[in-house]
């Protein structure tokens, strides 16, 4: 226990970007609240792809400054409200995407955020469930919903329908009437077809570039050539949204080639659309699944199984206390 | 014209927190779009009572640190998009409100801040009228709508009915059903029935917290003694929310004393907020009222007119582009 007045907890930290080695259990200053922030004491925090390309010092992640407290997934309990915040009372559960992609903070006992970046967590939902949605589920949402304003009997395609934002975008769309295909090896056929997918595609068998057509939107999370190669299936004026889009230039190009339609995509907190997760998880339609739990302290081995690449749904730390 | 690599701009920029003086016209680098961000060219800038608060480095806004570029409302034309930004495209026409209560930056050539602190700008309001409102309008919008719940025939009294933040709030309570008590001086009283007030009220010739009992909602734009007085005139459960809340800690333990709710409240950038306001815009249900215009190198002498408390409506700063 501190003697001073500033109270301390624990939390994962990088002095450096690079390996997991970098991933440090430490102790460092609870955070305070500002005004209209929330203080949240962590019970799960979610692991995401995007915490590894960080934790290395990657591309479009390098405005983040050093130390570094890694996490952009919390679900939680209130513990102390700043001036001016009416959203939330001390007490209450609540699941978000604290500051993403700026200063993050989710892999410690405390994080704090502007209140707009949380949601009550649906009562349905442990606190693990909740801390694998917020960025996947926000990510799926917003691309299905705000972006492609997807509708009944559309043909949407998901690349990698098995993985963090995959599982849910399959989950989405459905919900929102679409005749979903998704990629993903064979074994995780089952998993797709139990959460709504319609056609399911192995794509070590063949290329899913040559064997799917006239698709309206293609929902994109692997990048690279296979990225490319998607914007084939689609028909004339059909869109690809990419969450990998460090491609985006020759993606823009080729899709003007072939007469479709292409768009990089970069999730923003938004407190209106965890409210509208949290409203399709209360009315039975979606589900995060987990693969593993990790406590907090083993976060280099959470972020080296993510890192693989071969999950099924999400990874999520659990607090200590 | 700069010779180096960098970009710059003019700006209103402080050294120190203080008087109007400290505000001085400066060229500083512009800023550059991180992911999710866009870059905003400023047409116009709305001028906030919280601005000369902010100047003065009082209370809750200590949390920024200096040098600062003052200024959360602004209206203006996306003049570069960061990485995965899809909400908006280069030349757009956008309004919002940057960063709230954190870094500011709209009292300058050029802003920049998440894509959801923004929303398009309704083609029927000009760049002045819509940047004067985003943090007045999200303001009563939130307080009516997401705290309050105001519905059909519940009676709302609005105090300082013709300032800034009163104006919008009588008109949406108006568009919320409610019967619309707005407090102002004599002169200001034919604006506040162009704008629906059904009961208007000079408070200069009666304490409004003598003459009207049985409210359902008080919003309190005041502050002070004032803010403190009119809880008498809510109904047994009725609701004060204050966006003075430097006022709580008295205002919390008279409300309950009296059998009756308050709350402080201060806004959050909130795009889908704002696309509410733009809606009510369209439907020709709400339209900010600008009280008179300065140059943005004249940011000195708009403060000055704000913090002189008699204006009705809106200050706004126009780009000199």
């Amino acid at each position: 226990m501190s003697t001073s007045s500033v109270a301390h907890m624990r939390a994962i930290q990088q002095q450096a970007w690079g390996g997991p080695e970098e991933l440090r259990w430490v102790s460092v200053e609870r955070p305070v609240p500002l005004p209209t922030e929330v203080l949240v004491r962590v019970v799960a925090a979610g692991v995401n792809p995007v915490d590894v390309f960080t934790r290395e010092g990657r591309a479009y992640m390098r405005a983040l400054s050093l130390p570094h407290i890694p996490g952009w997934d919390v679900s939680g309990i209130v513990e102390a409200v700043g001036y001016g915040v009416t959203r939330f009372q001390v007490g209450d559960a609540v699941f978000g995407m604290p500051w993403f992609p700026r200063q993050a903070g989710a892999y410690a006992e405390y994080v704090t955020a502007p209140a707009r970046h949380f949601a009550l967590k649906p009562a349905s939902l442990s606190h693990v469930e909740a801390a694998a949605l917020p960025l996947a589920g926000l990510t799926a949402w917003e691309m299905l919903q705000e972006i492609a304003h997807v509708g009944r009997g559309q043909r949407v395609l998901i690349n990698a329908g098995a993985g963090g934002v995959g599982h849910l975008a399959v989950q989405i769309a459905k919900s929102l009437g679409a005749w979903v295909i998704a990629t993903a090896r064979s074994e995780k056929h089952a998993f797709m077809r139990e959460l709504g997918a319609d056609e399911v595609h192995d794509y070590t068998q063949a290329d899913p570039a040559e064997v799917f057509k006239n698709i309206d939107v293609v929902i994109e999370l692997v990048g690279g050539e296979t990225c490319l190669r998607l914007l084939r299936t689609l028909r004339p004026g059909g869109l690809l949204i990419s969450a990998q889009a460090a491609w985006a230039p020759q993606l823009f190009t080729e899709a003007e080639r072939l007469n479709v339609r292409a768009s990089g995509y970069l999730v923003e907190p938004n407190g209106h659309g965890l409210d509208e997760l949290a409203r399709l998880i209360e009315a039975g339609r979606l589900k995060p699944h987990i693969h593993q739990t990790f406590p907090l302290s083993q976060a280099r081995e959470a972020q080296a199984l993510i890192a693989g690449g071969r999950t099924v749904g999400k990874i999520v730390l659990t607090g200590e206390s």
